[in-house]
């Protein structure tokens, strides 16, 4: 990977903000019911890249939100991708025990508690965006928590994954396989871009307009870039269980395109996704670095 | 029971435009993913006595809030209580093959779209209360989303299943089993009334505060009844498998009190969730008369 030192930083900076909102989001494992908010904890904090968190900030600094609403946000959409994670691991989705090298929710607790630890993320995610005076316009933050919603929902994130079992052992053209991950993690990925842009008081429609754009170019080539390290490596250095979407007979990108065809579709989206932000020069360039970190991951 | 005509074709009212608001908030089954939306629509139509809606219009109506914005607070509070229904069947959680007489939502399609639909389900809850302009006062329409996300959390319904969970098998006090169910199912009775009350433009701050104690009164009330009920009915009338809560060793209210002594807890929970209300007069009939409805319900 070649980023700059500069990126590399900020990026740390945004991650540990991004742990220290959620670490005082979330209730404490000494709270009843314990076990449920310990689970809750455990299957949020210590989480990944936080590439959701990430484009929140990076969409809100380009937009001249401040950052303090922007953690608010971010930490939403983060906790809104944790429940997914924690549902979709779960023995009747798709049944995995490892999460970012550590065992997933259920295998560290149980079943029930991993389903409650969901469902009551969900919950908390729209608890800290409809905090009374969060944003001076309200306004403004129903329609944050609006899209946040419709985002989450059947038509966005949750649909996604139904798509996503309904196409197990399907053979699906590029378009349909595209379908799906717009709605399973594309929508997720939107939101997190939109709700930091959004985080702004002044709203320029011309720069939400990119961020749109941006987000959406971005969200496909994360998924893209996902199918392709999920081929390329082992289960250590992913630390989750690797080639297990092609094991299980799951239409992926690489299963589409073949790897090579697939590199070069993630680049095509990295160069889509930059187009609009391109007259907004050293302005853009944290957008810039953020889309080269997510389309370059680990090639 | 004893309810005048007036009371039962109120509610008859109610759930009907309940029923017909959901309808229309629902995404239609031949909308993608039909199957999600398909199963949506079956674990949250046609469902029950719709007593959290009761409860929003009644308290609605005794802040003299309009109709149709106490529909918006009614189906919200409906969706998060067929969700959580649909999670609760769960295997993994009570493993319940029937809901109100008919195979419930993961035996009629499977687990992992029923875990899909409390997901989406509970999202769609926020989407319609973030609705733009619901309220003509943003701020208002925020505390209404606040309710009812922590009403939902880990502090509420959520965090009462969990408390539920640990205590299978185990020999709780009433002050235990109280704790349990003012979170479980009390917190979400208490949101509806709530709801309903602020769907009202300017707020009286005596008469919510009435609603507040009627309905966490009444929120006990319903459990203890639920728990007699439980004991008395046999499958057929109850629509689920009874006896279970004592079957899987629950602890409920007949099994700490005895039956007779609980019915006199219900009776003095009615009594207590009425008394700020006399003042009302004829004003606050319909609540009172509903308060009936709940601690009469088949005995």
């Amino acid at each position: 990977m070649d980023l700059s030192n500069d990126f590399q930083s900020w990026a740390a900076g945004i991650q540990q903000r991004t742990e220290l909102a959620l670490d005082k989001a979330l209730p404490e494992a000494n709270i009843a019911p314990n076990k449920l908010h310990e689970a809750m904890r455990y299957a949020t904090l210590s989480g990944g890249k936080r590439v959701r968190a990430l484009l929140a900030h990076a969409a809100g600094e380009f937009c001249r939100a401040e950052a303090h609403k922007i953690d608010q946000a971010a930490i939403a959409v983060e906790m809104i991708h944790a429940y997914s994670l924690v549902h979709d691991d779960m023995p009747c989705m798709d049944d995995d025990d490892l999460r970012r090298g550590k065992p997933s929710c259920h295998k560290q607790f149980d079943d029930a508690t991993a389903l409650l630890v969901g469902d009551a993320l969900q919950s908390l995610a729209f608890q800290v965006l409809s905090a009374p005076h969060l944003h001076a316009d309200a306004e403004h933050q129903i329609n944050i928590i609006h899209l946040l919603a419709v985002a989450s929902g059947s038509r966005g994130m949750a649909g996604g994954q139904a798509i996503d079992l309904a196409s197990v052992g399907e053979s699906l053209s590029q378009t349909e396989l595209e379908f799906m991950h717009i709605h399973k993690t594309g929508a997720l990925i939107r939101a997190a871009a939109l709700l930091g842009a959004y985080s702004a008081t002044a709203l320029d429609e011309k720069r939400i307009s990119a961020i749109d754009h941006y987000a959406q170019a971005i969200g496909l080539a994360f998924q893209v870039v996902d199918d392709i390290l999920d081929k390329e490596a082992d289960t250590a250095t992913l630390g989750k269980t690797a080639g297990k979407d092609a094991d299980s007979n799951k239409p992926t990108y690489v299963t589409i395109l073949g790897l090579a065809r697939a590199k070069v579709l993630a680049q095509e989206l990295f160069d889509n996704a930059i187009e609009p932000l391109k007259s907004y020069g050293a302005e853009a360039t944290r957008l810039v670095q953020l889309a080269q970190f997510i389309t370059q991951r680990g090639f």
